[in-house]
């Protein structure tokens, strides 16, 4: 079995490509695996046939070149993020929708092919006003064009689906924390940072109320969704073929509990609260809650309590864990 | 102001011009029409400037013909029809998103133009199961290429109004009945054929129950939604730029009755019974009513019982109109 990771550079990436070379996609042995990103991603250990991609998606022969090992599976996480889909209206479409059209297209004109195609989509399909637990069958309505373009493309992944071009499901995932690495920019970056940066003893700045919910998974959970997805039944689906992922929904509020009960109250008191009205702005836009009832009953799993995913942080991602 | 209609050599697009053309809109004139269709469309009695042309939408030159009036409100109504989008998979795409998305682009890159964009969307953006009367929050689900890339156009539409690139709604309109001229092979068609050919003293195949039920609008009230929406208040709109129609809830046995008021049990013995389980199966996937109360509380109308729909036929589109 061949598979192509499209965004295998990315966090999730990352981690969904050392899970397919270490195990493999449910059960079955991965004899080739095609690794692509904007740069050549890092290539786990892998007994098979790997092939490292650097490559713009947006150029002519990208679709030739992801598909040459004709992959059974393929993940599709590449994706112009949110805030720059916003500020290159150009570029976000470009990336975000036509490239991924392309890929499409190249894929139903290869005769008999029809492999598996598991596309990243999010929960900013989703826009307000929202009840305080989002249903299934809730209508989306994007406010960004991230969202828009996360949308339009399962539309496209359910249309190809049902006409038999590809084998396709979208699945949107929750905000990941705890995000590994350094403090981002994104809106959404204390999150993780209020969490992340006491752990390693360091300051962090929390701009919103104790009170706001949202909504979340670990960066396993996530991989988890994708190798699921990899080998679903998916006559099961019927003709929405988009997932909302579950979550946990938690406030900050536990959030810092969580952090306490790990970390102590030394690690708490580095969390200053600094509100920004900007931040909490964008925040209030957000979903808090979802039901996931379809994805649960598919047996998509996330975690249900928030120390969990503080300890799933602490045994795979702290930089200090090979100190512990 | 200049108008632009695209579609203009179709049913409800003719009709469309001339009503543009003999009454302006919303009570201001308009000094240049251009009409636009496959094949240049008729030019109806109108003293400004008036440019027919026919062009292939997916030619590259094609937005700025177009666009070459800068219209201020722009109708968009061409489609490759549901049957031949479901057909021909390269075409439906190419047309009906593709020749859309890159008229989008043009008028975004013409600066200081925001142009009045009103696209005709279809109930086809809703799939089963649906609710016997489907609200508005109710969640789109195509289940035809053609439902998908108008729901896509519509997130186009939302997406550029919301970023101030086009003033833009989308209508989504009923069946529309009665078609005036020739039966015509779409599964919809013994909905109108029931009626006209009767009302024409000929024979009409009814090919399904008495009970079914269905969603109409008269092209009198299509034209009527169209205008109003050429200088509707979007700002009332919020980020959902797309509105179902209003329209009339009737079985079949309600078209009979009403074709028994007007033309007698002489009419309606015109109609003869042939059950086609594959018609029947086909229409049993369509919804059947719609609150629509969005668009009413913004001032769209349609009738509210069928012989208005029948009387309208017969006032205005009837061949032996002249001869009565």
């Amino acid at each position: 079995m061949h598979v192509l990771i499209l965004g295998a550079g990315g966090m999730i990436g990352r981690k969904l490509a050392s899970a397919v070379a270490a195990q493999g996609i449910g059960g079955q042995p991965v004899s080739g695996l095609t690794l692509a990103d904007v740069t050549a991603p890092p290539v786990p250990a892998f007994p098979g046939a790997v092939q490292a991609i650097g490559l713009d998606l947006t150029a002519a022969d990208a679709p030739s070149r992801l598909l040459d090992g004709r992959p059974e599976i393929i993940f599709h996480l590449a994706a112009i993020v949110s805030g720059e889909a916003e500020a290159d209206f150009d570029r976000g479409y470009a990336v975000n929708l036509d490239a991924t059209r392309r890929l499409l297209d190249a894929i139903r004109m290869t005769p008999g092919y029809r492999p598996r195609f598991v596309f990243a989509s999010s929960i900013a399909v989703f826009g307000r006003p929202f009840p305080e637990v989002i249903p299934d069958d809730f209508a989306p309505q994007p406010l960004t064009s991230y969202g828009t373009q996360k949308l339009i493309t399962e539309l496209l992944v359910n249309d190809l689906s049902r006409r038999g071009m590809i084998d396709g499901l979208s699945i949107r995932l929750p905000t990941i924390c705890i995000r590994p690495g350094a403090p981002n920019k994104a809106a959404s970056g204390f999150f993780s940072g209020i969490l992340r940066e006491p752990l390693a003893g360091l300051p962090a700045v929390l701009p919103v109320a104790d009170t706001v919910k949202h909504w979340f998974a670990s960066p396993r959970a996530a991989v988890g969704f994708f190798l699921h997805a990899a080998t679903l039944d998916t006559a099961a689906l019927g003709a929405n073929r988009a997932l909302t992922m579950p979550g946990l929904a938690a406030t900050v509020a536990e959030e810092i509990e969580a952090l306490r009960s790990v970390a102590g109250q030394a690690a708490v008191d580095l969390i200053r609260r600094e509100p920004d009205p900007v931040i909490a702005r964008i925040v209030d836009g957000w979903p808090q809650a979802f039901a996931a009832d379809r994805a649960r009953a598919l047996g998509f799993q996330a975690e249900t309590r928030f120390d969990e995913i503080l300890q799933i942080y602490l045994t795979e991602d702290a930089p200090s864990v090979s100190a512990r």
